[in-house]
């Protein structure tokens, strides 16, 4: 099955000049889902994984399954106010500016083995964002894996030393 | 096991006074993960499920897992702005003011079956806007499962004629 074939192209979105890649068809397939979650499990090929820690909103549409699937934990990363428990952030830079994201405290402990995983690599701020604020919990980040990775935007370049995979690349 | 022990409450959130339920101790505790995911299978039956509607964020933790258990697709519904392509809308009232929902509109098709999900049933508004929202598009709304239900706020009452369950009450 050709995953790609399930990611609609929409033009414009979130702003003029911008192509969005549209992962909803591939969730509204059962089968497509069903690829994907086991194409993200071959990819962690049997190795020991604590933690599976996923971006808001669309990083939690697989990380939890994966999570399940390859008996970790799963760990939700957020936009600023949004996590109820005391947390720890990390600043990021955006095109203009900064934003903050969120984890609690008592979600990664010392020598947790930690898979990342988000939909979309674009230009990897986010990534990094989150690898940095892993670490800093004194997580090991094992690998990233993302549905898409827009190679054009180069965003493994800010991840690089990692381990980085994507089942669909453009 | 007890699902509840993994339920953390946090007070003060997101307002003073207010008594948040934080399921992220659940998440992160793969054995309660896969005891939920398993709970949440059973409340299916067996029936035929086309789609699993889930609101965001929340929402997503469990209900693309639950989807793909089942043989169904996942839809995401979301605030005003986040999807990408063609959507209907359904106001729904808040505290002050009324706030909308979007979801794809070609999500649902004419006649398919649908569980909607979502982590905590409160004052059911937000649940009985996809409801309504579910329903315009041509579904038919099996059943409507909730990982917590907060019984003191009587969410049931405004979702009166279909079936809702709960994992965990209060």
């Amino acid at each position: 099955m050709e995953l790609q074939k399930y990611i609609r192209d929409v033009q414009d979105f979130p702003k003029p000049g911008i192509g969005f890649k549209d992962i909803t068809p591939l969730l509204l397939n059962n089968e497509a889902l069903t690829t994907a979650l086991d194409a993200f499990i071959k990819l962690v090929d049997g190795q020991k994984i604590d933690k599976v820690v996923s971006m808001e909103s669309r990083g939690f549409f697989f990380g939890p399954m994966i999570a399940k699937e390859i008996g970790a934990g799963f760990v939700p990363v957020r936009k600023p106010g949004k996590l109820p428990y005391e947390t720890i952030k990390q600043e990021y830079a955006l095109e203009y500016g900064t934003d903050v994201l969120e984890m609690h405290i008592d979600a990664i402990q010392q020598g947790d083995r930690v898979l990342i995983h988000d939909d979309v690599l674009a230009t990897g701020g986010t990534a990094e964002a989150v690898v940095k604020m892993v670490e800093k919990a004194g997580g090991i980040v094992v690998q990233l894996d993302f549905l898409i990775d827009l190679t054009f935007l180069d965003g493994k370049k800010k991840l690089e030393g990692h381990t980085v995979n994507a089942l669909i690349e453009y």
